[in-house]
Parts: structure tokens; C-alpha cells; sequence
């Protein structure tokens, strides 16, 4: 049987909220067994950028990174948010280490083609080395990963943190039993967006073409879903949508 | 015979330039065998300070640190700076990975004490975990150090780059051949400050004690030559003081 890892991906909200850090700090060092984090920052970037005079841009919920851009999301997401949850998981006896996709070469990305929108420095995932993290994680190392990759020739790359910690939990899904989990400002996927108790429990491939078909989910939920029913398809033991605050206890969503 | 390790320090200067920082990275990555980067980055966090209405306030050359400044030098040290070493190292084929010393808790330090002056958020290091940093060195990578540490309570604390080197280099000298070089803005210690070719080319325990009493070194560079003497008494092979663009190269002043 293989050992248990659980990859757990919290967006900029928690992280960059003090109580919510706090919370998420101890909840998620009180997580048994193996264990990997993925943030991400976007709102502290917003914020330095305003105050450098640089103007944010965001096309379909996705930040256009232009160069000054880049540099400022290289110093929110990889030195101050990132730095700040290792320090706080190292206060709590989490041995943590922060990482981006150019440290050790972990996760390598090629600059997003130019479509309908240039993107600018964006990054989209081609690979995660496993055997990395692996030997890392198998050393007591918990991995802190910033959504930032990079490209090979020296380009650091903005990268979304759904994306990496869906494609770190399939990279790590050989060696271990993974559960990938997404915090999310709900309690799981909801039936009913306006009560907080139509928590779905479990989707599955077969279920999800029926709660699609019939609008129960609808909007950003179903790409959400898809790659994790992808991740699922590849190897991933469970994806689980539930409350920052929910990390580690049983409800929310299963995706399996 | 143990193996060859060179820890290498630059100055902010020199990583925030591009053209130097292109050549640092090139000359940094043709080193020969194991290796170890510490950088600085004053300058950009003084620009970006500066940028963001914060005021830089320097005592003896050194940074008052307060929350906002810590904030400032947590995103240039550990974000900017830090990242681009690594992405530039990794196109150039070394297997780099960023730290700060609460990454693995690699360096224990404590706030220093306020005295005449309180220097905010600084760190005086207590610990250098030599056997993590050894086993990554073994693993084939390259450790490259912001000069931040943490107090192991959850705070980041802003560290003296020249400090980090050489206690990294002591704290690796039991387990490899450790060369310390520190980079500077001439070609070594100059017995006629105004002549470049008059590099004293060794200062031992011995000769350094006549070099003060005579006055052929004087100001900053006591310090320096005081420290680079500890280390070697501490155990590190030698210490080589020499400019940037010459590392790697024979010449510069070998402190042993």
C-alpha cells in the first residue's frame, strides 16, 4: 500500500488574510502524514502593484503579466507570501521549503501561444518532477509551492495554482496515495448556490455529465471539476472541494 | 581527502546590474566542483522602498529594518533577486535551488538586541544546519542564500549576506574543502588604495596583526579581514577576496 500524501491547494484570500493564515498555519501542520502546499498571492499583487503605479489587468479571471508584472508577482507570490508560510510552518514544527517551479528545476513551463490575448509571462505546465519532490518529501521536507515556474532559458513564468497542484498531485501520484485538496470560499460543490448545507458528497465521471446536463453545475465549477475528474483519471486517489477551514476534517465535495 | 566546496558571496551591486549579473552566472556556473551562492540585493530594496513612500534608514552601512521594510526586503531578497539567480542558473545547466534560512530551517538566527540602536527586524545567526545543506550539496544542488533567516517563532528576520556566507562556509568545512570567496569592488585587499595593482596577495593571522598596526588596512576592511580569519581558524580552507568578475581565477588576497 502506498504511503498517504495530500496536496492541498489554498488560494490568496487565506494566505494573505492574518486570521485565515493563522488558521490555515495550524490546520494544515495538524494534517497527518505527507504533505504538500500550493498558494496563491493575486490580491497582494493587485495591491503592490497599485502602489507601484502599475495597472492589473485580467482577462477570464486570469492576469494578463507583462513584465513590471512579472517582477511583482515574483516578489509577492515567491518572496513574501511565500516566505511568510514557510516561516509561520516552521513556528509549528512543519519542516517547510519553499519552492518555485525554477528551484531544482521542479516544474518546467513554455510561455502561453499568443491567442486572442497575450497573456505576457504566463506559463503553461509541461512537466513536474516527481522524483524530486518524492526523494524531498520521503525526507520529512514539506514542499511550499509558490505558482510561479519557469521556461529553461531563464525566464520565471506567472502560473496558475490549480494547474500546478493538480499536475504536482499527478506527478506524485506513482509513489503515493494522493489527495488532492482545493480550498474554496464554500462548503463543497453546492447543489443549490444559496445554501451552504446542499453540499454534493461525491461526483464521479458518470455523475458529472448528469449534474452538468442538467445545470446543477454550471460556470467556473465545471472546469474545476473536469480537471479534477482528469486528475483523477490520472492516477490521483481523490480530489476533494471543501473550506479552507474544513482542511483535514471529513465533508465537502469528493471527486473520485 | 575531502571534496572541494567554494561558497561564494556577491554584493547586491552585482546581481541587480544585468550585464554583471550575466557574467556572474556564467563565470558562478563554470566553477569547478561543489558550490554555494549568497547574494545581496540593497539596492533594489531601497529602490522599491523608495517607490512605495518607505523611507531606508541606514546606520553604519547597515538597514534599520521595520514591518514594512521586512516586507520590502522579504519580496526583493527572497522573491526578485533570489528567483532570477536561480531561473539564470538553471538555463546555465546548474541545478539551483533558492533558500532563505527558514527553508528547511537552514538558518537559526535571534532579533538582535536593541542597543544604541534598534535595528529592527535584523537577525545575528545562531545556526547554519551544515548536515541539510551537505545533503543537498551531495544531491547535486546548488543552494543559492538570501540574506534572510528566521527565528524559528515565524519571523523572517533581515541577515548580513557577508554573515550567512561565512557561517554556511563553517558550517559546511567539516565535510568538504571549503573555499570562502567574497566579492568586492576591487581586486583584493590593496596595500595603496589607489593603485588596483597593489594587491596584497596573503594576510595571515600573523601578517594581518602588522598590516592594522602599520595602517596599510584600516576602516571596513578590518572587520572583514577579522572575520575571514575567524573562518579559517574555524575550519574553512581559505578565504579569497577578490572582484567579481575575476572568481574562479587566480589572484585576489587568500586570507588562510
Amino acid at each position: 500500500m502506498k504511503e498517504q500524501l495530500t496536496v492541498v491547494k489554498v488560494g490568496g484570500k487565506i494566505v494573505e488574510t492574518p486570521s485565515t493564515l493563522e488558521q490555515l498555519l495550524t490546520d494544515f501542520s495538524a494534517l497527518p502524514g505527507r504533505k504538500v502546499l500550493v498558494h496563491g498571492g493575486g490580491r497582494t499583487a493587485t495591491d503592490l502593484a497599485a502602489r507601484m503605479g502599475v495597472e492589473t489587468r485580467m482577462v477570464g479571471g486570469r492576469r494578463v503579466t507583462d513584465a513590471d508584472m512579472l517582477r511583482i508577482v515574483t516578489m509577492v507570490y515567491g518572496g513574501l507570501v511565500n516566505k511568510n508560510v514557510v516561516a509561520g510552518l516552521q513556528a509549528r514544527g512543519v519542516n517547510a521549503l519553499g519552492l518555485t517551479g525554477a528551484d531544482m528545476d521542479v516544474i518546467r513551463s513554455h510561455r502561453r501561444e499568443v491567442g486572442e490575448v497575450d497573456y505576457g509571462f504566463v506559463g503553461d505546465v509541461d512537466r513536474v518532477d516527481g522524483d524530486r519532490l518524492a526523494r524531498l518529501v520521503a525526507d520529512g521536507v514539506v514542499p511550499v509551492m509558490a505558482p510561479l515556474t519557469h521556461d529553461g532559458r531563464g525566464t520565471l513564468l506567472n502560473t496558475n495554482a490549480d494547474t500546478i497542484a493538480g499536475e504536482t498531485a499527478k506527478a506524485l501520484a506513482a509513489r503515493f496515495d494522493v489527495t488532492l485538496v482545493y480550498c474554496f470560499e464554500h462548503a463543497g460543490v453546492l447543489a443549490d448556490p444559496d445554501d451552504e448545507g446542499s453540499v454534493i458528497p461525491r461526483i464521479t465521471r458518470q455523475s458529472f455529465a448528469a449534474l452538468a446536463a442538467d445545470g446543477t453545475v454550471s460556470g467556473g465549477m465545471l472546469p474545476k471539476i473536469e480537471n479534477s475528474l482528469r486528475a483523477v483519471e490520472a492516477g490521483v486517489a481523490r480530489v476533494v472541494i471543501t473550506r479552507a477551514d474544513a482542511i483535514g476534517q471529513p465533508g465537502g465535495t469528493v471527486i473520485e
